[in-house]
């Protein structure tokens, strides 16, 4: 049965919401980290729930071909295998038919892809997509959708919308005939716009999924190679065309800033892998902007990443409050520890981002908050949570 | 000033004692975790604090290579550095003399290290090696020895320990005359024995190394690849030799039968890379033995490593209790996930170990848990330590 969405502040399109899902409340605007094969890469699920994550984005393909959803499910669920009490999202496999490219054959019934770590074959139809996501646990499914790669043509662009339009239909009729989900309540099944940079394609995709009433509705084939610019003209045009009343969840964004400028515009849900990846790769995320630990200038600094953050990498108390120096120093070895480190600090620094977000909407002050951030005087943590009740 | 170390109980040749270093009390027989770059890899301190380890060991080598240990020194040194509150005891970079070969040229002087990072050149002579460790910041340190491999010719085994029986009067004498250990209490240097396999070169080098006052005495040459057999006659054979109020310590050593073994034989301390280096390849120490979490026999295995472990990979609260099942499928996957919680897994089982050494000595039944431990029937768990009371 469908969760409640529950809107308790609005400023402008944006919007401070919560989802009320089998497992939690997620508390909107809200950032996924990504753990793709069902663990966010190095951080315990202990730590992670301390950054303030109330939810986590997973993969169907790649839980699908490893450990497999069927295996996943004999043993309990991903919630249970992964230690991770709050909510899964897991995204369909839509991606990779994009990603893996020449792996993958799209068919009118779904993609078959060659596995990216063995050559197995694995098919993905609307249904078993869905299937595969039910037997994960995911409170949130995602349809199939056929993602392609920016620019594209009219033709390609158009039918991939109509072909992913279609999916989510087949998508929808296998999740509503499935007990497990459509019995129990906090569930939900999201579909996916397509439609590329064409307002036309987006608005002809848009309907139609609208007239399918879904649990929520996520903006897809973006962050694929467009600007900025690009990609906030399609936010701004798509979301006005959403149900004022369902969540609205942009796929794969982004940076801070991508961030900010979508909630304006009022975009509820994001996820991306930068937070995470760049943690692995040396790099994090300060309100004082984007720090290279790699670099020679960190090698003598005894300030912490940030003063006030409560990640166990910055805090003080009792054995973390790690100064740049030694990042430095373990980044330069490749020691693991610094990428595990950096990661929990960039969720964190994410995690605080959307609380001021929700803060900054819930007093009706975000367009001073982005004018602040963008002139760097906003750090998260200044934008501080507001006074609203946050029901469990 | 040299540390206190205070015996309080013994069982045959073995002895549970303490040593009162500067920033904490050892309890021996101990085992330290190596942080060859001053992190324990993948483990943050406070977790490792949790696993009960009082002490580790760094590499005086590798840290005057990289962050360099005079830059430790003026960011207030590796303790600070590394978040790590309790006592440190750093190699002296004999070792590297032999494992790194070819780029070591070997003087009376000295050593000459091409750096395995970047072909830099460094100089370690004993008095630079003991500055180093002091410059580090570190309770106990190691005189530059000469580490040969094994086996080697009487002469090139005679010339080694010759050789070093002199460095380690050089290096003393250096160290007493640095008032940072000399004049503040709780620290210490330690000799190395060496003399490969011949009973008469270990026993006169130990004799030279006994009449020179150290804090404490290494065996060193060993797990050099040498059988068990044959290390445990020497360290059967040294033991003996040196000073019974002093610590002795087994470098490089070793499986949990090689350690019970030793302790037997009057060893107090040791350093092995055996627990950490295998949880990042996947391999986990239980009392039911080593398990290769990546073989599939585990893939549908819902129990934890060890039922009654407090590691954050097995304890089933808040959100620890991992199953080997997703153990294997992180193993499989190669997530740095896996790395870490095997490595604290594996530190603490170490721990666990020599906890319950500790108490079989107090017991005086070091003999009967040996035979137990052998037989599979004596897990570290139900080792329990003892009701002696241990002084902060």
């Amino acid at each position: 049965m469908q969760f409640q969405f529950q809107i308790l502040a609005t400023d402008q399109n944006a919007r401070r919401a919560q989802l009320h899902l089998r497992r939690g409340t997620v508390n909107t605007p809200a950032f996924m980290p990504v753990g793709t094969a069902g663990s966010v890469k190095g951080v315990h699920p202990e730590n992670l729930r301390e950054t303030g994550a109330e939810i986590i984005l997973a993969n169907t393909y790649h839980l699908a071909l490893r450990p497999g959803d069927k295996h996943i499910a004999s043993l309990g669920g991903l919630h249970k295998l992964a230690r991770w009490t709050k909510p899964v999202l897991t995204d369909s496999g839509g991606f990779q038919i994009m990603s893996l490219g020449k792996n993958v054959r799209v068919s009118e019934d779904g993609a078959t892809f060659n596995s990216h770590i063995n050559g197995d074959t694995l098919q993905l139809s609307p249904e078993r997509a869905a299937e595969a996501q039910i037997n994960i646990g995911a409170e949130i499914a995602m349809v199939l959708d056929q993602c392609i790669a920016l620019p594209a043509s009219e033709q390609k662009t158009r039918d991939a919308a109509e072909r992913s339009a279609r999916w989510a239909r087949r998508a929808k009729k296998f999740w509503d005939d499935d007990p497990r989900v459509s019995h129990s309540e906090g569930y939900g099944l999201f579909a996916i716009v397509q439609g590329g940079m064409s307002y036309e394609l987006r608005k002809q995709c848009a309907a139609e999924l609208v007239a399918g009433d879904f649990s929520g509705y996520a903006l897809g084939g973006l962050a694929v190679g467009e600007t900025q610019h690009e990609m906030l003209e399609v936010v701004g045009a798509v979301a006005p065309l959403l149900p004022r009343d369902k969540p609205r969840y942009l796929m794969g964004v982004g940076m801070p800033d991508d961030i900010i400028k979508a909630v304006i515009r009022g975009i509820d849900m994001f996820d991306c892998v930068i937070p995470t990846r760049a943690g692995r790769t040396g790099l994090a995320f300060t309100g004082c902007g984007t720090l290279n630990l790699r670099n020679a200038c960190h090698a003598a600094d005894e300030r912490p990443l940030e003063e006030d953050c409560p990640c166990p990498c910055c805090r003080a108390d009792p054995a973390g409050g790690f100064s740049r120096a030694w990042l430095h120093h373990l980044v330069r070895g490749r020691e693991i520890l610094a990428a595990a480190l950096l990661t929990v600090h960039n969720i964190t620094y994410y995690q605080r981002l959307m609380r001021a977000l929700r803060g900054a909407v819930e007093r009706q002050s975000l367009a001073q908050f982005a004018r602040d951030f963008a002139a760097g005087a906003e750090s998260p943590a200044r934008g501080s949570e507001a006074s609203l009740p946050e029901p469990r």
